[in-house]
C-alpha cells in the first residue's frame, strides 16, 4: 500500500484531517482493487494519522479482502444509507474534522451536497493534482504492464490487416480483432474499438458500422487493450489498393509529422512543443485546419490521463511518463489518416512501445 | 427532438433559464448523439424560451451534424478554454441567467465550481428527477430496442452453455459469448461479462480468470449486450456435472424467488414489493443472510437506471417501466446462484423480455 502512504504524505504537509477517493481508477492505484460500482458508493477513506478505511457494498466486502487489503472494510447493503455509514466510520476515527481532500473532477455535485448537508462546518480541498502526479510517472511494474498491453495492441492491428477482404463489413473485423486479442491475454478492450473505412476515416471518433470495405479505401484501426489494469492505444491507417497520389501525400505528411513529435521527446521538452513538433509539420503541408485536436494524451490505468499534450501545455516532460502521440489529418472529400504510438520518456530519450511497422501498407 | 421539448417543458414549469446536460446517456436519450467524451467537455444546451445547441469538441461537429441535428453546434479545440465557449454561446441568446439546470448526479465539482465563477450570481436547480422519471417509462420503440437486447442475451447463455467443458477457462468462455454476440448484431457488451464457476460464483461482481472448470462447479453467467443504444442483462446459473443436494436447494430457492417476484409485478405494487416478494421466500429458506442486495435495477440506455427496487423503496410501478429481477444466494463454502430476468410493466402485468429457460440445466 506505498501509493495510500503518498496520499497520506500529502494530508500531513497539508494538515488536511482526510481524503475521500472514489474514483475507481486511483481506488485501483490505490489498493489494487478493480470494481464499477455504478450508482453505489465505492470509496478509500484516508487519514492523516489513522489507519485508512474502504466503504463498499456488503456484497463486495469479500471481495475486497481478497485482493489482500487489510484494513477496515465498511460495507452497506442497499436498503442502507451508505453516506451515513461512511460519517459515522469517519467521526468514530477522528474527533477534529475541518478539511476533506476530495477529487473534484470525480465526485459528483450531489455527493458534494450530501457531504456539505452531513458536516456543516467542513472544508474541502482538492485531491486531483496530487493523484495525478503521483500516477504521471511510471514505475518499473506499470511500464511492464504497459509494454505489454502495447505488445497485444501491435498485434491487433496485424490481426485487422489480415482481416482485410473485399465485402467485410468493419464490424466483422472488429469482432475479429477484439476476439484475437482477448484469446492473447488481454482482459478487454480499453474503449470501444473504432475500425472505419472510406471517406467515414474522416472522423475522428467514427463507429465502426456494417459499411462494406472495397478497393481504394483507407481503412483506420484505433484501438487498445487493457492487460494487468493497463491501458493501451494504437492507430494505424492502411490503404486497400493502390492509394491515390493525394492519399498517399496526406499519408506521409501525418507519418513526418508524427516522428517529427517523437524526435522532440525527452526529459525537459515542454508537452507544447511535442504538438507543435507535429502541427507545423502539417501546417507546412498545408493541412493544418484539418488538425482538429491535441497531439496525444497521458495513458496508465485510464486511458485518457495526464500528461495532455496540447499546443499550450507548458509542462516539462520527466523521465517515467507514458502518452500517446496522434496527428492526424482529416479531409471529408478523401480521406482521414491518423498514425498514433505509445511512448515511455526514458531518461535521455523516448521508448516507443507501441511498434507496429508505419511505413504505408498496402493490401491487395 | 420531442425528449428535448420535454426539458423545455419542465424549464417553462419552474421558471429555468436554461439547462445543461452532460451525462453520454442522457444526451443519447435527448439527441441520438452517442459520444464517450472522456475529459472533454460534451454538453447540450437547452433554454427556456431559444432553440437548444450543443457544444463538442470540433473534431466531432461533423458526427453531430451527421444525427440530424439541426441546431447549432458550438465547436471547440483542445487549445481553446470549452468553458469560455459555453459562456459566451450562453451569454449570447439570453439577457437574463439567473438559474440554471444541472445534473446534480453527474455534474462534477470541478465544473460546478466553474460555473459558479464566471455566472457568479447563478442558481442551480435539479434535472435529474426530471430526466430519470422521463427515461423510466419506455415507449414502442425503446421497448423494440429492449426486447432485440434481451434476445441477445438469451442467445449469449446459450452459447455459453454449449462451450462448457472440462478444462475450459471462465475467459475462454467469455470470448466465444462476446464474439457470437457480436456476429448476430450486438454492438457492444452492456458491461464486463461475468462467467465464473466453482467457489468463485458466491461473489456477487466476480471476475472472469484463468480458472479451469470441472466437473461439480456451478457456473454462473451474468452479462448484458446493448443494441441501438439500449442495454440487456441477464443472469443464469447451471450445473456441470450433477450437482449435490445442498446446491439444488440453493437453485430451487433463488428460482422460486424470482417466480414470487415476478408474480406480484403490475402497474401500482411498490417497488420493494417486489423485493420483499423474493425475500420472504429466501428468508424463509433460511438463506436470509446470504442476500446482500436488492431485487433489481431499471435498464434501458443505462445498464443501471431507475427505477432502483429495494427493500425500501414506496414507488409505485408504472407501465412501461423496464428493470431486472435477479435475487442470489451466495454462500462462500458451497456456491452462489443468481436467475436474473429483464421485465416490462404491461398494462395489467408483466412480459419478461429475456426467455432463456430457468429450470436447472445439468450439463455434461
Amino acid at each position: 500500500m506505498a501509493n495510500i502512504q503518498k496520499v497520506q504524505d500529502f494530508l500531513v504537509e497539508h494538515s488536511i484531517d482526510a481524503a475521500l477517493i472514489t474514483n475507481p481508477d486511483n481506488i485501483f492505484y490505490l489498493t489494487d482493487f478493480r470494481s464499477d460500482p455504478h450508482e453505489r458508493l465505492l470509496g478509500v477513506v484516508v487519514f492523516k494519522e489513522k489507519d485508512p478505511f474502504i466503504i463498499c457494498p456488503a456484497m463486495e466486502v469479500a471481495d475486497v479482502k481478497a485482493i489482500g487489503w487489510n484494513y477496515d472494510i465498511i460495507g452497506y447493503k442497499d436498503t442502507d444509507n451508505a453516506f451515513a455509514f461512511l460519517e459515522q466510520a469517519i467521526t468514530e476515527r477522528i474527533s477534529s474534522f475541518l478539511l476533506l481532500a476530495i477529487e473534484k473532477q470525480h465526485l459528483t455535485v450531489d455527493r458534494f451536497e450530501i457531504l456539505q448537508s452531513r458536516f456543516p462546518s467542513l472544508q474541502f480541498a482538492n485531491l486531483d493534482e496530487k493523484l495525478a502526479s503521483c500516477r504521471l510517472v511510471k514505475n518499473e511494474i506499470e511500464l511492464e504492464h504497459l509494454r505489454k498491453a502495447a505488445e497485444l495492441a501491435d498485434y491487433a492491428i496485424e490481426v485487422g490487416c489480415n482481416e482485410i477482404a473485399e465485402g467485410k463489413t468493419e464490424l466483422e473485423i472488429v469482432q475479429a480483432v477484439e476476439t484475437a486479442v482477448k484469446q492473447k491475454g488481454a482482459e478487454k478492450m480499453s474503449f470501444d474499438t473504432i475500425i472505419v473505412s472510406g471517406t467515414k476515416t474522416a472522423s475522428p471518433h467514427g463507429i465502426p458500422g456494417e459499411r462494406k470495405i472495397e478497393k481504394g479505401d483507407f481503412i483506420l484501426f484505433d484501438l487498445g487493450v487493457v492487460y494487468k489494469g493497463y491501458c493501451s492505444d494504437i492507430t494505424r491507417t492502411v490503404s486497400f489498393g493502390e492509394p491515390s497520389e493525394e492519399k498517399r501525400k496526406i499519408y506521409e505528411t501525418v507519418k513526418k509529422a508524427q516522428q517529427a513529435a517523437i524526435d522532440v521527446v525527452r526529459p525537459g521538452t515542454l508537452a507544447k512543443e511535442v504538438d507543435l513538433a507535429a502541427r507545423s509539420v502539417i501546417e507546412e503541408a498545408g493541412y493544418g485546419e484539418l488538425f482538429p485536436h491535441r497531439i496525444g494524451h497521458g495513458l496508465g490505468i485510464s486511458v485518457h490521463e495526464y500528461p495532455s499534450l496540447t499546443g499550450t501545455n507548458d509542462m516539462p516532460l520527466e523521465k517515467g511518463m507514458v502518452f500517446t502521440i496522434e496527428p492526424g489529418i482529416y479531409d471529408p472529400s478523401i480521406t482521414g489518416v491518423r498514425i498514433e504510438d505509445d511512448l515511455y520518456v526514458t531518461e535521455d530519450g523516448v521508448e516507443v512501445l507501441t511498434k507496429f511497422p508505419k511505413d504505408l501498407k498496402v493490401i491487395g
